[in-house]
C-alpha cells in the first residue's frame, strides 16, 4: 500500500507545497503536524497538512505509476524541490516508509512517515454556499484584518464576522478599540448565516489566492467548520463559537465635524509622526480641525511635529487626539484619493467612510493633555 | 556660534545621510557616537559620523545661510529626511541646540548636541596613496570579505591584506579554514606597502562606492590609519597592527588531481546538499572524483543526498570531504563559467584557480568517515 510512484514537474510541485504549507503547524511536538501528506490514488496526486485549526488540500498534475502515500517534512521537502533544477521530479517510497526523490542526476533520501497518524479534513458538506471571486476575497482580507485583536481574551476578536444578508456580504473585524467593516455585492441573494472565521485562516487564504478578478472562490458552511474551495484548492477552517458583537447600534451616520482630505496627504503626515514614538510608547497625535486647515501634532523626549494639511470642513472645530498607528492602519487599506471622516467631539469614535459605506471604519480617540 | 542655517535638498541629503550613517556606531553608551555631525562652514555643508574605528565625511550640495554645526542622533533624524517630501529641506539650530527640520509644512524639532565631544576624522596625509576604480575595490570585497575570521582570537584574521607591489594589488583574506586572494593590476608602479584594514571597514565601505568603473577611489596610507577619498567622501579607518601571515609559503602548483567543472553545476548541487545539515552541523560533503565524473554524496540525519555532475579530469581519482559552505562561498563570487579546482589528495588543500592567477582560493579538506 505504501510503495508509491509518481512523477511530476518540479513548477507543479513547489505550487502545491507553498499552498498547503501554510497549514503546517510550526510550533509543535507532534510531528506528523509538521508533515505534508501526499496520497496518491484513484489518478489523483494529492498534497494535505492539517494544523488541527485549518487544513488544506490541493491537487497537483502529475503522472501515478503507483498508488500509495508518505507524509513528508513540510520544510525540508519544500526546501529540497524548490532547489531543484527546472524538470520532472519523481518520488519513489518504500517498505521502510524512506522517500526517494529524484530529479536528473540528483538524488534525495528522505524518511518519512505513514499517512495513519495524518488527521484529515473534515468532509465538505456543499449545502450552503456563496460564491465570490478571489480578488474580492484576497482584498476584503487584506483590509479588514489588521483589526482584529491579537489576544485571545475574547476570542470572538480573534476573527472576522462573516454576515451574509440576502445579496449582500458584511466583513468586520473589531479589537476594542477599533471597527473595520467591508460591504460587498453578491451576484445572488443567500441565507441569512453569521459566521466568525478565525484570523489566522483568513491570513493564509489571502496568501494563497491568485488575486484574479475572473476567478471564483466558493466558500461552504458547516456546522463548525467553513471551506474555502477555488482553483485545485480546498481550505477547511474551524470557525470560532459564540455570538459576535452587535455592530450596527455602534455606528450612526449623525457628526458635528465633518472632513474632506487627500488621503495620500495624510498618510504620509502620520506616518512621519510615528518616527517621533518609540517602540511601545502610546504618544497620541494630535488633530486640530479648523476651517480649510488640519493640524497635526506629536510631541515626544524624541522631538516634536506639527504640520498642516489642506482640508475641507462642515460643522463645528474640533481639537482631538488618536493613536496614530490606527489612522496609518485604515489609510494604507483605503484604496480613495479624497477620504471623509466624521466626528462627533472629542471624546466619541470618529467614522471614516464612503457615500455607498462600502466601507465602514471606526477608530475611538484617546485622551491627551492639551496643555502639550 | 551654533546658530546653524542651512536648505538643501532632501536627495542630496539622504544620500549623504545614509553614507555617514554607516559609520554610526549602534552598540555604545555614548550618545555622541550615534550622533551625526552637520557642519556648515567656508561655503561647503559636511556630515560626519565616527564610531572610533572608523570616520566617513561626506559633502552635500546645499545652501549656508549661517554657519554652524549641531549633532543630530543618526537613526532619528535619518527616519525623518527620508520620509519627507521630494522638495528642499531648512535645518535652522537654536541656542539650546533644538534643531528645527523643516520641509513644506512640515516642521520637526528635534534635540541636538553641540559638536564639542565629537571625535573628527584624523586628518589624511596625502603623501602615498594608490588609484583604482571603484568598480574594481567594490568587486574584490565582495569576492573576499567572506573568509576574514570572525572571532577576535588573531586580529589579523579580522581583517584583509592589502599587499601593493610595483605595479600589482594583492587582496588577501584567511581564517585558518581557507585564504581568498585576489590579484589586481595597478595602472602605475607604487612603492611595496603591506596593510591590513578591519573587515568592518571594507565591508561598510562597499556598500558606500557606486561600483561605477569610470569612477575612482583613492587609498593613502598614513602610519595608524588608511583613508579611502571618492566622489564627495572620505572614510578613515584604523589598520591592524602586526605582521601579516606568510601567504606565498601556503601557496603552490602541483596537483595530483586537476578538475574542470562548470560552476553553476557544481554551485547548485552543494547548495541542494547543505539543505540536509542543521544549523551549526559539521557535516562534510564527500566528493568522488573519476573519469568525466564527480560524485557528491552527503548524509544525515535529516536525509542523504547524492548526485553526478561532468568534470574534466586528469590526474589520479580521489575521495575528498570538504565543509560545503566553504565551497559555496567561493563558486559564488567567481565569475567564471567553468572553474578548475586542483588537488594533492584528501588531506591536503584543494586549490580553486584561474590560470592567471587573478584569483586564488585555498579551502583545507575536512577528515570524513569513508564507510557512510
Amino acid at each position: 500500500f505504501f510503495r508509491m510512484k509518481i512523477v511530476c514537474s518540479k513548477s507543479n510541485l513547489v505550487t502545491g507545497v507553498n499552498i498547503v504549507s501554510k497549514a503546517v503547524s510550526s510550533k509543535t511536538s507532534l510531528s506528523i503536524l509538521e508533515c505534508i501528506l501526499i496520497v496518491a490514488s484513484n489518478g489523483v496526486i494529492k498534497l494535505l497538512a492539517n494544523d488541527m485549526e485549518m487544513g488544506i488540500e490541493t491537487r497537483i498534475q502529475g503522472e501515478i505509476e503507483e498508488n500509495g502515500m508518505i507524509a513528508l517534512d513540510a520544510k525540508i521537502f519544500g526546501d529540497v524541490v524548490r532547489r531543484f533544477p527546472n524538470d520532472f521530479i519523481r518520488i519513489v517510497t518504500d517498505d521502510k516508509l524512506m522517500a526517494r526523490i529524484t530529479c536528473l542526476k540528483s538524488k534525495f533520501n528522505l524518511p518519512g512517515k505513514s499517512g495513519d497518524d495524518f488527521t484529515y479534513l473534515p468532509k465538505v458538506d456543499k449545502e450552503e454556499s456563496i460564491t465570490i471571486s478571489q480578488f474580492t476575497l484576497k482584498q476584503v482580507i487584506q483590509q479588514t484584518l489588521f483589526s482584529i485583536s491579537e489576544n485571545d481574551n475574547n476570542k470572538l476578536m480573534t476573527g472576522e464576522l462573516f454576515d451574509i444578508n440576502g445579496d449582500s456580504l458584511r466583513v468586520v473585524s473589531l479589537d476594542g478599540h477599533r471597527i473595520s467593516i467591508r460591504n460587498i455585492g453578491l451576484r445572488q441573494k443567500y441565507d441569512k448565516r453569521r459566521v466568525v472565521v478565525p484570523g489566522k485562516t483568513l491570513g493564509e487564504i489571502s496568501k494563497i489566492l491568485s488575486g484574479e478578478v475572473e476567478k471564483e472562490v466558493n466558500l461552504y458552511f458547516m456546522k463548525n467548520n467553513i471551506a474555502f474551495q477555488f482553483d485545485d484548492t480546498t481550505v477547511v477552517s474551524r470557525i470560532i463559537e459564540g455570538e459576535y458583537f452587535n455592530i450596527d447600534q455602534m455606528l450612526n451616520e449623525n457628526f458635528d465635524t465633518k472632513m474632506e482630505v487627500n488621503k495620500r496627504d495624510l498618510l504620509e503626515c502620520i506616518e512621519r509622526a510615528v518616527l517621533l514614538i518609540k517602540e511601545g510608547d502610546k504618544k497620541p497625535i494630535i488633530m486640530q480641525i479648523m476651517d480649510n486647515a488640519l493640524e497635526l501634532k506629536i510631541n515626544s523626549t524624541i522631538g516634536s511635529m506639527d504640520e498642516e494639511v489642506e482640508i475641507e470642513k462642515l460643522g463645528r472645530d474640533l481639537l482631538i487626539g488618536f493613536n496614530p498607528r490606527f489612522l496609518i492602519d485604515v489609510l494604507r487599506v483605503v484604496e480613495d484619493e479624497r477620504i471623509t471622516m466624521y466626528y462627533m467631539g472629542s471624546k466619541s469614535p470618529c467614522f471614516i467612510r464612503d457615500e455607498e459605506n462600502k466601507y465602514i471604519y471606526v477608530v475611538l480617540p484617546v485622551n491627551f493633555n492639551p496643555v502639550m
